[in-house]
């Protein structure tokens, strides 16, 4: 592992292979054998889990219940949202037949061609159609509104080029769907959601996001309105890692989905829907991670603290693991998850730079000397500091340490988005802008034209129109038509 | 919802009636859009959610470790062990293309039949062998051993007759998946894992189990030996409610996995999996439920404990109010899920039907003459009694009925097993006893040809050989051929 820690690729040199690499060296994911699907790992999938885990639980503080509806969706049901058709037909995997046989010329087995359905089945891109179709049955009067719905799931998309977490064929998500009584509750309850999505980013995973509104161009199929956050990774490109959307009444009169209001009339019903995939792993990545391996925040760490003995005999290591016994009972105590790695089939320096690839955010190390010295070995993974401090009130000084990492990365990743984000206001700055990355902060004509002209030509999306951005009048780069307010350029994954 | 219960069908009028409409008046699953695949709804999944969470807990503790694997799975890995493919070939659902494209001739999609795969690709119906595909590159030593790895996924089985939760095409589990070095080891770990099941179904669902050996005609496709846990409905059928399989070399051979080990030699890896599914809500609701609807055993309720309001005016209302918040405050303190509802747009009898109907293990009521005399009337779901009982102490007095009940109703259900549990000896009495329902401890000569002539004539399958039970010489029923011991005949869900 040592070894093969010092064959990461620097991200200097290649920050897009260094992603790849480490995702694969820490253990997180892998290909598998179906052509962009991945296997996530154990250590990956713990990572996953504590993430959902406390969206979970942020979810239902709002009222929110889970649920679980079919992976297959009729093939008519995609059709019958118009714009929802548009962006989900061309990517489906689509199930036509249920049997196989045994190969009567040979050996294994073929598909039954007996056995072809008689409408077609796609595995869930996004579930908006079957939901609506079964909330129809479950909306009859404003007393069954609003209808707060989550599930967690995989969904399937087929991508052509697919990077672990990042863009993959089939990925786990959740996907909220809600409906209401009024244009107004369901709006309030889509920002609502991107709220919660900003402050899990923020406080959980430690990554800085801008809040802001999709363009019609980059708007979800079927939405009237798009909310999004969007972080910077290290190499100042764009990763939208949520969106939250206001569906409007579309699905709601796809499906038929009416309700009779509190004055006896029937209309149809407000949705919203909202999601985060494995993609977040990708964000949480790329976010902290440095050449020597991952940087976790503490507070999505499967192992926060790994404490190593240093020994020769076996003496010592009898002394050292009495020493360390009230350690992690104490640290456990305080919901603190640590391990003690006394395994004496591998040096020190192997688990060393095994727990450092792993982005484990404290090591403490025990030796005879720190015994003789009553001190112990502290060295933080997001500075690599190590000091050496007293034994005694070990586990406060951790506590307050793991507080202390989870701020300091989300300040360093604040103050590198603050320092890669740029006003430009002339196409030529623009453009000489861009290739340096970073978030720009330009004016706009407010034209998909334009928008879509300005890709073409710079490979640069309008990531977002951000909330609570002041009006500046201005006028567009590229057109010099009058641009209202700046929105964020930038190239993205 | 109080009239809607007065139509749910007698347990004693028909069964099997009675459990359908229960599972869709009580809103825990109803049947979709997608013929076989179900919608679990928010009632349903929360009880699910609270399973999974507590079985969960119960592998880690074990050593087990969490991950996912493609949902999609190569035609050609289905074949590559002799006796999977013979199990789970006829029933997959096959994915043979890739993409939707608009339809020239009109309105809506069609397959794109430039799209199509070079190999079909099947959805998962279980995936030992996408796993041991992966297992390959993670196992090379004896160091690497024993790999302890579970999913919590969905699986698709195409099934003609479904039932919701009891038979569904799509359904959800886990499925764990174990590599060895010995086959000592990976068998005891086939053990382990029932027991673990054994445990959950008895303490947790409150549901007593049959531990046994299935025959080799009820084994797993590619096992060499598959363990059971067998329950027993209240129509003296029997629902297999989990189950865990020792595989041998089998998919370590087909899947060319093997390892060094500590004496340097190579060998194929030793292999186990077991899983348990959403079939376990059917066992749950068919065991205790009764004709005024669900009973659940209080370690499984979404609500434990429901507290309505009897009020005339807003003034007793307010009193009542103050009287409950400290109630509901202690019983969250002691980690009981409470629920006041004082909403006041349905009558007290409509939810206490409601409450009943969801199988809320108990109910509070106050009014005002309970506050008068410093009590509160306390209804238990299992028993239906209700008890007027001082207002002091209330919480001390609803956490030990909760123990009571999750205790009480284990204990009927045992008893009705022991009641519809019969030795017989002949095939007189086997034929006239299987109509009664109920199992059958009975002799049988050991040969599948016995078993199915069995099943052919009366419809009764071996569920298993008992585990722990003394051998015991006798003559097989059916042939008069020699028996060593008995075996567990009944007829199934
Ligand atoms: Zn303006
Ligand atoms: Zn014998």
């Amino acid at each position: 592992m040592a070894k093969e820690l010092k064959d990461l690729t620097k991200r200097a040199d290649n920050y897009s292979q260094w992603y790849n690499e480490l995702v694969v060296k820490a253990d997180l994911a892998e290909q598998s054998a179906v052509r962009g699907c991945m296997v996530i790992k154990p250590y990956g999938y713990a990572i996953w889990e504590k993430m959902q885990r406390r969206l979970d639980d942020m979810f239902k503080e709002t009222g929110v219940q889970n649920a679980y509806f079919p992976l297959l969706i009729p093939k008519s049901f995609l059709s019958k949202e118009a714009d929802h058709v548009k962006g989900f037909a061309k990517e489906c995997a689509v199930v036509t037949h249920y049997r196989l046989k045994t190969d009567p010329e040979g050996k294994g087995v073929i598909v039954d061609p007996e056995a072809k359905l008689e409408e077609e089945l796609i595995i869930r891109p996004t579930s908006e159609t079957i939901i609506w179709n079964t909330f129809r049955n479950w909306i009859k009067s404003y007393r069954d509104l609003p209808l707060l719905i989550n599930q967690w799931c995989n969904v399937f998309r087929w991508e052509m080029r697919t990077r672990l977490f990042l863009r993959t064929a089939e990925f786990l998500w959740q996907e909220g769907h809600t409906a209401h009584a009024t244009a107004q509750e369901a709006q309030a309850k889509a920002e609502e959601m991107l709220n919660i999505y900003a402050d899990f980013a923020e406080k959980c995973m430690a990554i800085p996001v801008v809040k802001g509104v999709k363009t019609a161009n980059e708007r979800f199929a079927g939405a009237l309105e798009t909310y999004t956050i969007e972080a910077m990774m290290q190499d100042g490109k764009a990763l939208q890692s949520g969106t939250s959307h206001f569906l409007g009444q579309n699905f709601a009169k796809a499906f038929d989905v009416k309700f009779i209001d509190k004055n006896n009339k029937l209309d149809y019903v407000w949705a919203t829907s909202w999601g985060v995939s494995t993609r977040l792993m990708g964000a949480l990545i790329m976010t902290h991670s440095d050449d020597n391996g991952l940087v976790l925040p503490p507070a999505l760490a499967p192992i926060q603290v790994v404490i190593v003995p240093i020994y020769k005999s076996s003496e010592q290591l009898a002394t050292i693991d009495a020493k360390v016994a009230p350690i992690v009972e104490n640290l456990k105590k305080r919901g603190i998850s640590v391990k003690y790695d006394n395994a004496d089939n591998k040096r020190p320096g192997f688990k060393f730079a095994d727990y450092e690839l792993k982005g484990v955010p404290v090591r403490l190390v025990l030796g005879p000397k720190d015994i003789e010295n009553g001190t112990i070995e502290v060295m933080r993974r997001d500075t690599l500091e190590k000091q050496s401090v007293a034994f005694d009130g070990i586990e406060d000084y951790v506590a307050h340490l793991l507080d202390e990492i989870q701020a300091n990365i989300y300040d360093k990743a604040l103050k590198l988005r603050e320092s890669k984000t740029y006003k430009v206001d002339t196409w030529e700055d623009f453009q000489a802008q861009i290739e340096k990355g970073g978030f720009i902060l330009a004016p706009w004509d407010g034209t998909t034209e334009t928008e879509l002209k300005i890709k073409e030509l710079t490979k640069a999306t309008i990531r977002c129109i951000p909330m609570g951005c002041e009006d500046e009048e201005g006028k567009d780069m590229l057109t010099g038509k009058p641009s209202h307010r700046r929105v964020i350029f930038a190239r993205n994954y």
